[in-house]
């Protein structure tokens, strides 16, 4: 294993620390665990938590700001973070309007962030609403997961949930616009090659030279099935056909995510987004914008993500309203 | 050589498609050739062109746009672009005011930028000057350049001198504090594993499992030097001993950059700066922000370099002056 770390059991908390110091201006880090909370606490808005296990950087710390997070909760790599953390996290947040938590669909995140909800009502009275993301269109069951799978459309719902809280709308309005959000976003991926965890030190699986896994999530783990390599074109076009056949975006206006995995050169999510800009413009779909880059990784896996999200006037509005957070441009 | 590719000999033209295609409010490309400028052209400032071989991405189209570049060209993976795009790039984007070039010192690069812009001096009366970034403190004369390499410094030399030309300033101002940022930028990386050219097919090197690349380049080169694999801190304190030995900071306020060479996942990146931020810290080198990302990467490179620019008043609001391009945020 060949990783820029110190010890593996301290990877998740010496990124924190790191990423604090790199943007004390967004992000304070709590006190118990890798919790973090904007530098400055803003009254008044719904509060809106997300996170997940680590090595999915920038996310979910990295949307920490204004016009997105105000929290966000990193477990161990590819791990759920507690109850406890979780629940620190809403306390620190929680404001009159409510909380909202962005919960990617893993069985472990949903049941930890559901408890920590229960708990904060219980012994604090703090109104905690949960939305589960689900774009994967690559899976339904998994090991990990009941239904699909949330993956890199969640960074649409951070950003246009963000933006309607920010205008200090109330918590049934925010729940209401994150979940258009999810039921309108589908993603899809390949990869070829695999990332080590850490603390685990071996790949999570391996791979011939002309192969590639197609359906990945963002854990690591193998995809719903193996194809040999592909070109380029041809595999984004495969992506595509599998979302493209799953929502309706015939005639509609959509948002593009090029997601890389980790260690996919901007180069080719670009040589990507020429054939996937392609192929929507000759089947009508209207890009209203493309977002190329790592939003939602997998450690240093070399793969990527498709995401499409089909979009109103009011989400496009949310969609473009100014944002300031370390990720977010 | 595994790559989401179609055709090793397209790559450079199908990336920049599909950046145009992803930010067409802020770029166009130009007929001939690998050039991209601003969607708009903006008269009455001076123009800012800089590029260099492709696989430095998001370096250079990515930071086209206002405060930033108004040209880039890109050439063939890790090789200059000709003279005669180079020319093409400033009879596009030359105002009144004239023409700066920022040129990374490469033999191949500086020979073509000089021939470039003799030709339009000669044939059109177009001012054009040029400066040359030199901040890697690893080598001084190499394979591939007389004098020290510029390598991710460069950015900060684009932000700076881009967003003073942003204001109108004179091309002998815009010069001045191109060149202001050239002698306070000095830059040093290390890999853990190199990346593949795609029509070369094969690693530009090759590693044993515990050995790094001291030294850096961007250009899949060998470093320097090979040493036995290290923590990250470790690793981070000796790139930043030969910074600090090399240029005077104590009591400087400074902006750091930690810049992944394409592979290394953000998560170690804030790891690494988690360390530098402390070394600073504890030798009284003020650090007035802090920048984690890939700026100017070397294909699927694994690795880093740790770059530090000093900073004076002015510096420092033009580097927090408003940019609007694809990369920086």
């Amino acid at each position: 294993m060949k990783k820029f770390i110190n010890d593996p059991s301290m990877v998740e908390e010496q990124m924190i620390q790191g990423m604090v110091k790199a943007h004390p201006q967004h992000l304070r880090k709590l006190d118990c665990g890798n919790v973090v909370v904007r530098a400055v606490k803003k009254e008044g808005k719904v509060a809106i938590i997300s996170g997940g296990g680590s090595g999915h950087e920038p996310a979910h710390g990295g949307y920490v700001g204004t016009g997105m997070l105000d929290a966000a909760v990193a477990g161990a790599v590819f791990t759920s973070p507690t109850p406890d953390q979780i629940y620190e996290a809403i306390k620190a947040v929680a404001t009159d309007a409510g909380v909202l938590m962005v919960v990617k669909n893993y069985t472990g995140d949903v049941m930890n962030f559901e408890m920590a909800a229960e708990m904060a009502a219980d012994m604090d009275e703090i109104e905690v609403r949960q939305v589960v993301t689900n774009d994967d269109v690559a899976v339904k069951d998994s090991l990990y997961t009941v239904g699909r799978r949330g993956v890199a459309g969640t960074v649409f719902v951070h950003k246009i949930a963000g933006a309607l809280a920010e205008t200090g709308a109330s918590l049934d309005q925010v729940q209401e616009m994150a979940q258009r959000v999810i039921d309108n976003v589908r993603t899809m991926g390949a990869a070829i090659a695999p990332c080590t965890v850490p603390a685990a030190g071996t790949p999570g699986f391996t791979l011939a030279e002309d192969e590639m896994e197609v359906g990945i999530g963002i854990h690591g783990e193998p995809g719903t099935h193996r194809e040999t390599m592909r070109t380029a074109d041809e595999t984004a076009g495969m992506l595509l056909e599998q979302i493209l056949g799953d929502l309706d975006y015939s005639g509609r206006e959509v948002a593009v995510m090029i997601n890389g995995a980790g260690a996919t050169p901007l180069m080719e999510l670009y040589i990507i987004n020429n054939h996937v800009a392609d192929v929507l413009a000759a089947k009508g779909v209207r890009v209203y914008r493309t977002f190329v880059g790592e939003y939602m990784t997998s450690l240093e896996m070399q793969g990527f993500s498709i995401s499409l999200l089909r979009l109103d006037d009011e989400m496009k509005a949310l969609l473009d309203a100014p944002a300031d957070t370390p990720a977010w441009r």
